[in-house]
């Protein structure tokens, strides 16, 4: 995997400046923000009980249980997808299958640890734009009580999606109606729930309202590593603790992992971290879109709703932006490309890239 | 589980002083090395790729070639049971078996993830000291070729054991012939191989010397929370980048759990604070022997070759002691305790609780 | 699950008779051939060695080697989904996928087991006809060496497939060299391979001509229970005897599952059960045909290839056709129905569901 | 694994004569009792409802309420292992535990199918007769509520145990109000349940008192392969029908497994085949305590309380009695062999062993 990565001077942002080099590969390229280092830092005090018997882990279970509701539960754990594996493995029996998008994370990067770790089955449908909708979750939640069909007894959403779009609260709220009519529970790959909260102007709860699990993201927001499992109402999983445990997510010093949460939700470091990006997202869209009449086959291919730009670029156009800044190419649809903002781009950066797209002089110019 | 831990005046070492409170519980309760904390912040540095296409997991890996030997490759990975999972997984077929010691962490205290995540089989042998010999691993190692046998084909070993004791390099590489002869590759769990090599005065590949697969602790050494599969020896494993993966073990930005690798072995802050750790435990185990005359009951239980001491006490014995520190007492024997010294225990720590031992005033003066 | 079968009068074929009632729901609702029973009578011959080693499992073996070529080996299990999931779990590793139609059996009516129990990962596609094609198998054939993408190491694909279709040899080898050309293997899901090969007047071997793995279907056609796992080709599988046990598919008296098996291949059984099926079928389908000008709505839905009719019907027709004889309703489809002849359907079957379906009085008659 | 089996004249018993070769190999070298292939060769009318929805699954459905309970509910299978995972599997939740004699079948030859396809944990413990005890139960009983420890909860036991022993309805009772009262449940592995139930003369219900599952044995004692698992106790188990599928044990033709245990079980068939293994197995044992004295190093080495004799014999008399008559070396201790007797078994061929044993002439005189 290529580490290219844009030699930018400092970015000197109104608010906050980062290191360089930075890419548009994707948000987990980034570092960790530096109030997160510090939090980690203050949580270096001597001996606390390991496992999540310390005192940071249970300010991240209160702080969870004031975001997301006096009955909510939170789980430590190490990344997003042992998140997701372990919500999911909870909330099912062995015999349980997943509807999810196609596109969906735990369907396409996730290496089959769903299937393979957690036992459950996955059925992919496939959306225009990452998101379900009752209507296409029809189309598998049927055959309940067949010992010949895997159960389908979840619906997992991305909140934001892998193709950068986002759900209403009403239409997560008419995915959970159905879901609950039918006996499934509603989980939600919260990686970026962040991006999707900020653009929505609405809460974290808000923005996964109505489900019952969550995968709290935190590492693609600034944290070093640490992400949570969410059950937001009381007997949607059984057995986390032990779960955990088996699916090896259970840290030692999990005071570590908490207080990188907490640094990150207990206040508005969040909300910060991800408008800035997002923000960024739209100015890049914004450009690109500019540009579209001047250079043929330059697309904005999904609504920009948080800090992921999914753009079509020719070959040639893709090559020089590419040969500036790292990003990715869609690996299911030739010519499209997907540009990441994070806490840490710079305006300088989104200049920089679009003048790249242009074939601009100030590409150089940046330099 | 109990967050006591006893309020002490900030030790005052030579060397070093490291944050109250402490306890003897674990060295896991223990926090980070600062050193560590230095080398996570110089690595926040702007975009790197990640899943391990940074240069600090490069760093990584040349080092543990350096360490382990040119044909060596490494994998950092969370935890030790992701480690220990992850390493007898890629190293057997689906149909294999492990022999270990019934004392062994990934038989006791892996919640059963080395079947349910793994999918393997362990047989367990009774042992004195949680040492396997030729001769213990015989009572397991046959039935090659049947169908109706899990088929034997990894020896584990602990290096430090359960129990507090060290293999000699000449008793692993005794186990290491018999494996090879047998077919099966060697493991060693290797969470504290660092104490290990402090107390035989030997490198950390001669403490595994032979080894096909080491599991290469950190955490309990300092870290935050960094592991890594070692592959010993070309061959001995296979398609560990998947199932890493698959088993919810791949960090996204992996270049902080390499980070923390590099800064605990590359230089001596590994053998600083292992030898640190095992010369308290020798001191501390010194001053309990000194108590067995005088205190009916009290009795070192197990060789003090690492940070731990295995000490019988009797009830009101215990009571006292963990009343001033806490500590565990070992699940299947009872009046049987285990106490951890870690690289930050204090001199202090040790004085005040062979007080408590004793039933001394000191106890009180220490706090 | 209704149990209702149309109460016919015995069938006077002019080759045999088979007792009634009789349904068009699956050829697994049919009972056994009396020469299958003789067989396993004849295998009653006291003491044998058990799990195999007996000689009516070496007489299989023997016989798929003259059947399969000589390089193939034959592991007799006890049904469908356990040999497709021990063949395909032979052929992966823990980090392997497997290609397939969305239609596949393997991916729509093993609950799972492939993903559960196997520890597969399964990329189904949307087919047509329930084939797959190299452009189709293309769709999902990427991401070789990603550990984020679940790898891509079979194409599984049903000969019959699930909508009665039937690959040419010339289509599976197509899908063969593409697979090997990938590094994949392709195993064929043969649980009614007879009746491909009866259709496409060719050997067993050439029906599946360039597999790597076949699943041996018996029980569809006449047997009480009984199937087999054929490895074609050396190396494509690996630990198949002690996966068998694993999977729970190794019969302890054997015997009588391979004497089974021996009845049915080891002569011309097989190819006279099935041309009867696939002839009544043709017959039906004709039958059927006939009214699609006179009753609005009645329509052969896809090409009529084997022993399986699928027809769409109104509400109306469909309820008056069920009434006389149980036949299954499509999942997917509202309105499609399948219709399966079995080695024991009778002429008057054929003429009694043709009227109830026309609706005309004869249906009354064949009371 | 060699097919010798001594070439005997028919035996001619007062009730029943069955065909030559025999053996002491095991019961399930025997082949099936001619009652059963008339079941079968009587359910072979006509088509009726695959997977379990035909009359002879249903009155099997019955009979198992008749003879255990009317809360029992009965599901066929293949296979013992697969009745013992399936069991055990529904059972426990993804995190259990189950606690079984180190020598239990489920621990020693079933080749990790427990562990890989159940994804369960084992606690083995050392017996010295193969039966566990409260006592001997409590060594691995506890940890409840730690996240670290697989949670114990279910004892297996095997009625008749591994080394041929019988454990009495109060023993079963004794470990079931244990197991109740440390919220674990019962199972008990029934391959030879009818052996116990005729040694003991109790039914078949009171042989497993107290348990709330049972693998209810059936293909060593002369069907032709059918097992079940009977969930005894209302909610000791979930998922079963989904589970059975996942675990590949749902038969097509159920009706074919379900007509053998009806024959065995609705009547006194078991209990005719059962008491005649055992009493033979007396007989031997008797045969061979009067030669104790008369050959040095012959000893009965366990109880004989079922159709199983186990026995120390010194290499020259194993050898000619095994060229005798085909048994098998129990693999952990040198020089103890296993002697099986069959529903078969002629009372010539226990004359014929013991002269073989013996050394005397009449083995000759047998051939």
């Amino acid at each position: 995997m290529s580490q290219h990565a844009a030699r930018h001077p400092e970015a000197s942002e109104s608010h906050v400046s980062f290191p360089a080099p930075r890419a548009f590969a994707s948000d987990n390229w980034s570092g960790a923000h530096p109030e997160v280092l510090e939090a980690i830092a203050a949580a270096n005090t001597g001996h606390v009980a390991a496992y999540g018997g310390d005192p940071y882990t249970e300010r991240f279970r209160e702080l969870a249980r004031r975001l997301f509701g006096e009955e909510s539960e939170a789980f430590p754990v190490f990344n997003g997808t042992g998140a997701n594996v372990l919500a999911l493995q909870a909330a099912l029996p062995r015999w349980g299958a997943v509807i999810c998008a196609r596109t969906a994370h735990i369907n396409t990067d996730e290496a089959g640890a769903p299937e393979k770790t957690g036992g459950l089955k996955l059925f992919g449908i496939d959306t225009p734009d990452g998101k379900l909708t009752p209507e296409l979750v029809a189309h598998e939640a049927w055959g309940y009580g067949s010992e010949h069909r895997s159960q389908p007894l979840a619906v997992s959403i991305s909140q934001v999606t892998e193709l950068g779009t986002v759900y209403t609260p009403s239409e997560i709220r008419a995915l959970s109606e159905q879901a609950h009519e039918l006996g499934m529970v509603l989980h939600v790959d919260g990686s970026r729930i962040a991006n999707a909260a900020a653009h929505l102007g609405v809460s974290l709860a808000e923005a996964a309202a109505g489900a019952d699990l969550l995968s709290l993201g935190g590492t693609k927001n600034g944290l070093l590593g640490a992400e949570a499992v969410i059950v937001l109402r009381d007997g949607a999983a059984a057995g986390i603790p032990f779960l955990r445990k088996i699916d090896l997510q259970l840290a030692s010093k999990m005071r570590f992992i908490s207080a990188q949460l907490v640094a990150l939700y207990d206040g508005d470091l969040w909300l910060r971290s991800a408008s800035r990006a997002n923000e960024l997202a739209q100015r890049l869209a914004s450009g690109i879109r500019s540009l579209e009449s001047e250079i043929e086959g330059v697309r904005i291919a999904q609504p920009v709703e948080s800090n992921a730009v999914f753009v079509e670029l020719p070959p040639e156009v893709a090559e020089r932006a590419r040969a500036a800044f790292t990003f990715g190419a869609w690996p299911t649809q030739p010519g499209l490309y997907r540009l990441m903002c994070s806490f840490d781009t710079a305006e300088a950066d989104i200049e920089g890239l679009l003048a790249a797209i242009s074939g601009s002089p100030a590409t150089t110019a940046a330099e």
